[in-house]
């Protein structure tokens, strides 16, 4: 198994016509990313249709057993079903695979990475690795400069979660959906379960019903103590869809040992790798979604002492990343980069 | 000063033509509030247009400091300013204030109310009565039933906060934006500070930049903590504005001293007045604003332990409530009905 791509990869993309598909062509070109070639795999549905990739146009393969002969790095992202499946494919025929999927995040001999956070674990991988939860990786870039510089004991997040983690159709059912409540015109939601138009709900995500807790919650907090490598953190956690179209927000508390010096929490995050601080209280900007929307950086602002823990030790923060992006296909495409040899990309 | 209303009030609303003015005139008429008349009062810009009142147009005057000869019921919904200024002759000519602004809300000798939760407070009033802020008014409804159980000790709160809290101007400004938005057209923000179509953003109340806190959840902090005379409750709060037109929800978490037992906590907010609990996990149906538009309860719901406490003995849950309603029209008239004589409502 070859812990590392070769200097020019030939590369897969798996679910090429996602949300995500799409968000990781983009990113392959605008980084530069040193492919030899892309090929695009998706279901029988979209095989024959093309998109334009690098400037050229490539056609669209369905996906089989046999498409990865001759690939160097297969970028999944069409589900978890799909990814069991066809990820031990595409590793038996060589290549190293960045699954942006659940199915193998909790896995121990599956790094699950965010490369400004534990780029080191990447080293490990037996040819999967796994780009978390859109949450995970937001919220981790922002928490990982306060956690290198004092531990962390205890996280709580309510999250504000764009249509787009529940893929384009949600995007465009969030569009028609409050289209037709502009005009007056009733609509039956297709893809997710409420009606989304000027509405927001509790997580589509199936639902444990001992705990109380979705889907989603679950495999954030796993998933934001296994990349802080924090097992036994603490993180209370609502998860809520709101009417906006690809960045998620959330409102955080973070507990430490000692009191909270904001302005030593804001001078680590300004200067933080893959941060961007938005934090005028004069002016009253701070991070928002339109302004994170197609953007790498994570927007991390209204740092202050959280008034609700006495003890002071407490810091408050607001963090909003391009679900796509950094939540996505930007994170999957900068663990590729890691895995490139030294001074390739 | 007469502690209570007559039996059938001579009622004046300040601020008619408002979001909130509206609401307070359909639950006048709804609640069959037993008015003698309804004079309507409102800027000069207004005065001479008519409004429906129980069936039969009014014709808008024009808000003077004489507008209050032979009132009993003033309710004041036009700011903080108007009611400064004219609360007062309201209370010399004779008329009882229940105010919906925040001019007057922390004052020793004005109670502020939430029929409900602290519904002997009004007892006190020395004319004027003050209406809470909306996310106060629509969180210690689902608060207090918990509080009277067991003491609450800590209490942190993320708010999804709807158009209707800054205005009709602002309704109206978040239909246009997303309009435009939908159309591929620009929309230059006029009412709200940002840009709302499918966006959102840290309230736009005023921030005291040395605390980081803004006026909104400064004033949701103070208010719960009296409404639930708890004067030293530690509240954790993030205030943010999200693209809904007029439901407020928040994300809370509740701390008592000991060990949270859920379906405790959910019996007793079954029963709770003026709390409808919408707990449904196996379906995935918790509170909505979309189901709390237009409803006089407040919904309660995701109750679960929260696992961000080790000890156990935080409870989380979410909440949304009409902001016109419960956190605005309804609470102030309910509160003018608290003053009528026994059994004249």
């Amino acid at each position: 198994m070859p812990a590392r791509l070769p200097a020019e990869p030939r590369v897969a993309i798996v679910g090429a016509t996602g949300a995500v598909g799409i968000e990781l062509i983009r990113c392959l070109e605008q980084r530069r990313f040193p492919a030899a070639s892309v090929r695009l795999l998706a279901s029988a549905r979209s095989a024959g249709k093309s998109l334009s990739v690098m400037g050229a146009p490539v056609v669209i393969e369905e996906l089989t057993e046999a498409s990865f002969q001759g690939i160097d790095l297969a970028l999944f992202s069409a589900g978890s079903g799909i990814s069991k499946r066809f990820a031990p494919a595409a590793v038996r025929a060589g290549a190293v695979v960045v699954d942006n999927s659940s199915a193998f995040r909790m896995l121990p001999d599956v790094p699950l990475v965010v490369p400004e956070v534990n780029a080191p674990a990447m080293a490990s991988h037996q040819g999967i690795l796994a780009n978390p939860n859109c949450v995970a990786a937001i919220a981790t870039v922002a928490l990982a400069p306060l956690h290198r510089a004092a531990p962390i004991r205890r996280l709580n997040m309510a999250t504000y979660q764009a249509a787009s983690g529940a893929g384009a159709a949600a995007m465009e059912e969030l569009r028609l959906a409050t289209a037709a409540a502009l005009a007056g015109q009733d609509y039956a939601p297709q893809v997710l379960p409420h009606p989304y138009a000027f509405n927001l709900f509790s997580h589509n995500a199936e639902m444990d019903p001992l705990t109380g807790y979705n889907g989603e919650e679950t495999k954030v907090v796993a998933e934001t103590r296994r990349i802080l490598g924090l097992p036994d953190l603490p993180v209370g956690i609502t998860c809520i869809r709101v009417p906006v179209l690809r960045a998620h927000a959330m409102a955080m508390q973070v507990t430490f040992d000692a009191p909270v010096d904001v302005d030593a929490a804001r001078a680590l995050l300004a200067t933080a790798p893959g941060v961007r601080l938005v934090d005028d209280r004069v002016r009253n900007h701070f991070p928002m979604p339109n302004e994170a929307s197609g953007q790498d950086d994570v927007l991390v602002g209204r740092l202050r002492v959280d008034l609700g823990d006495p003890s002071g030790c407490t810091l408050a923060m607001f963090v909003v990343g391009d679900q796509l992006l950094k939540g996505a296909a930007l994170n999957a495409v900068q663990i590729a980069e890691g895995l490139l040899p030294a001074g390739a990309a």
